[in-house]
C-alpha cells in the first residue's frame, strides 16, 4: 500500500507531465501557475488511496485524481475572484496577478479540462463517474452561494453553517474517495461508505480550519490568525458561540462583529475572550473528534482488511493535524 | 421532417418542463431568468434537426439540445460579466440585475447542469458526446481569451480574427450539429460533414452579425448600429478595411479608431465613409456567401436524401437572414 508521501510524489510528477503549455499564453500561464502552487494535494491523494485500497493499480485512477485537483483549483481561482483575495498559499492569486477576466476564463478552462480527465476511464464506468463529478460540482456552487449569502445575513444558525460547509467543502473530499473506488470497481456499498467517510473527514477538516484561524500558531498555520473575525465570517466558532451564549453575551458578540470602527487587534481580542468564556475551543475540538469518529466508523464498514486502511486513517488524522 | 418553427415550439416546451426551481433562490432565479430570455434557440434546434436528418426520434436528442442551450447561456452570462454589458436581448443582464459574483456562480451551475444533460444518452455514446462537448467548451474559452487580447492589440490580422471567431462562435454551431448526429447513431463521416457545415454557417452567422452592426436596420436588428465601432472592436469589417486600405487610409482608420475625444456619431460616420470607399459591405457579403456555399457543400456530402436537408438549408439561410 502506498503512503501519503509516496502518492504525493507520484501525483506531483504525473501532474507535471501533463501538457498545460497550450496557446494562448494568457490563458495557460495562469493555469500552470495555479496548479503548480504547492497545496497538500489531499483530494487527489484520497482518490489514489481509495483505488489502492481495493488493490487496483493506482495508475488506473491517475487521470481521475488529476480531474479532482483541476476541479478544486477551478473553485479556488473563482473563490478568490469573488472574495477579491490577494493571497492564497502565501502567493499572489491569479485574479490579482493577472485580472478578474483572465481568472474567470482560466477557471472555466480548468473546469472543462477536468472533464477531459475524468472521462479517461472504461466506458461502463462513465455514468457513475460523471454522476458523482457533476453532482459535486453543482453542490460546490450551491455551497459557495450560501457562503456569499451568509455575508449579508445577520443570523446564521449552526445548521445553516454545517450545511454550507458540507456542500462547499466536505462533498469534494467525499467525491474524491468515491471516484477512486468507482475506478477500482469497488462494490457500490463500499464506495458509499468511503463517500460517507469523506463527508465526515471533510467536515472535520473545515472545522479545524476555522479553529486554526483563531487558535492556530501563526508560524505553523502560515497565515495571520483572526482574519475570519475581522471579515465577520460566520465560522463554526462564531455560530457556536451565538448558540451557546446567553442573551446578553449574544448581543455583545453581534455588536462586536458588526463594529467597523474598532481597532482590529482589539476586536480579535474581545471576541476571543468571549470564545474562551464559552469554551468554544473545546467545543470545536469535540465536534472535530466527533466527525473524525463518525468518519472512521464508515471506513471500518468498508469490506477490506483493517491493515489496508492504515494510510487512509493516517491521512484523515493529518487533515486535522493531530499528527503530521 | 420537422421545421424550425416546429422544433422551436417543441424545444421551448421541453425547456420549460425542466426543474430549475431548486434552492438557493439566489442561484436558480438568475438561471431561470437567463434561460427564459427569448433567443432564437438556433443551436439546440440544429441538434434536433441533425438527429431528425437520420430519421431518429428527436426525443432521443432533447437532453443534448438542452445541454447545448445551457452551455451557450453559460458563456453569454460570463461574457456579459467580462464585458460589463448591461443589456442582452433587449433585457438587463444577470450581472447587472444581480451582481458579478452571482452571475459567475449561476454560469458555473449552468455549465455543470449542461454536463448532467449531455450524459443522458446510451453509455456507448458517451465518449464521442463528451469528447465533442469538452473540446468545444475549451475552445470557446480560448476564443474568448483571444477576443479579450484583441482589445489591447493594435494590429489584428484577418486570420487572427477568423481564428478567434471560429473558436468563440462557430465551433458551438458545429458541435450542436455533430452531437445531434452522434445521438442519432449517424456514421462518423456524416457527423463530421455536419460539423464542417456548422463551422461554415457559424462563421457566416458571425460575419453577418458584424455587418449588421454597421449596416443593419436598427428596427429589425433590435439594437443601435455603430456600437462595435464605438467600442473599437476588431470586427471582420474593421480587419478587412485595414488589409484593403492603402497606407494613408490605414493610418486614418487607426487614428479614428483610437480617438476618444471624437463625437460618437461623427466617429461612426467617418469610419463608415472609409468602409464605403473600400467596398467593405460587398466584401463582407461576399465572404458570408462563400462561407454559406462551403457549408452547403459539406451538407451535400452527408449521405441522406436531398429532400431531408431542406430544413437545415432554410435554417442556415435564416441564420444569415437572407430569408426569414
Amino acid at each position: 500500500m502506498y503512503t501519503y508521501d509516496d502518492l504525493y510524489t507520484i501525483f506531483s510528477e504525473e501532474l507535471k507531465k501533463q501538457n498545460f503549455t497550450k496557446e494562448p499564453t494568457e490563458l495557460y500561464e495562469p493555469i500552470r501557475y495555479a496548479i503548480s502552487q504547492c497545496g497538500k494535494r489531499l483530494r487527489p491523494i484520497l482518490t489514489l488511496m481509495a483505488c489502492d485500497l481495493f488493490e487496483v493499480d493506482i495508475q488506473h485512477a491517475i487521470y481521475q485524481a488529476i480531474a479532482i485537483e483541476l476541479l478544486h483549483n477551478f473553485s479556488l481561482i473563482q473563490d478568490d475572484v469573488m472574495d477579491q483575495s490577494p493571497i492564497r498559499h502565501g502567493k499572489i492569486t491569479v485574479y490579482k496577478k493577472w485580472s478578474p477576466n483572465i481568472a474567470i476564463l482560466a477557471a472555466d478552462t480548468l473546469y472543462a479540462l477536468a472533464y477531459k480527465y475524468i472521462v479517461q476511464a472504461k466506458v461502463e464506468k462513465l455514468p457513475a463517474l460523471l454522476d458523482t463529478f457533476n453532482n459535486t460540482a453543482i453542490k460546490t456552487c450551491t455551497g459557495q452561494q450560501m457562503d456569499l449569502n451568509f455575508e449579508k445575513k445577520t443570523t446564521v444558525t449552526k445548521d445553516d453553517y454545517l450545511l454550507m460547509s458540507q456542500l462547499k467543502t466536505a462533498l469534494l473530499f467525499a467525491a474524491s474517495l468515491k471516484i477512486g473506488a468507482i475506478v477500482a470497481g469497488a462494490p457500490e456499498k463500499d464506495a458509499n461508505h468511503l463517500y460517507n467517510f469523506g463527508v465526515n473527514i471533510g467536515m472535520a477538516f473545515q472545522l479545524k480550519d476555522d479553529l486554526l484561524d483563531v487558535y492556530g500558531d501563526e508560524k505553523v498555520f502560515g497565515k495571520k490568525t483572526g482574519e475570519d473575525i475581522l471579515e465577520n465570517k460566520k465560522t463554526f466558532l462564531f455560530v457556536s458561540a451565538m448558540e451557546l451564549a446567553n442573551d446578553k453575551t449574544r448581543h455583545t458578540l453581534m455588536q462586536l462583529s458588526s463594529d467597523t470602527k474598532l481597532d482590529p487587534q482589539d476586536k480579535i481580542k474581545a471576541i476571543k475572550i468571549i470564545f474562551d468564556q464559552l469554551n468554544i475551543r473545546q467545543h470545536t475540538e469535540q465536534a472535530i473528534d466527533n466527525y473524525l469518529d463518525k468518519g472512521l466508523l464508515q471506513l471500518q464498514l468498508v469490506d477490506r482488511p483493517a491493515k489496508s486502511k492504515v494510510h487512509l486513517i493516517r491521512l484523515a488524522n493529518k487533515m486535522i493535524q493531530r499528527i503530521n
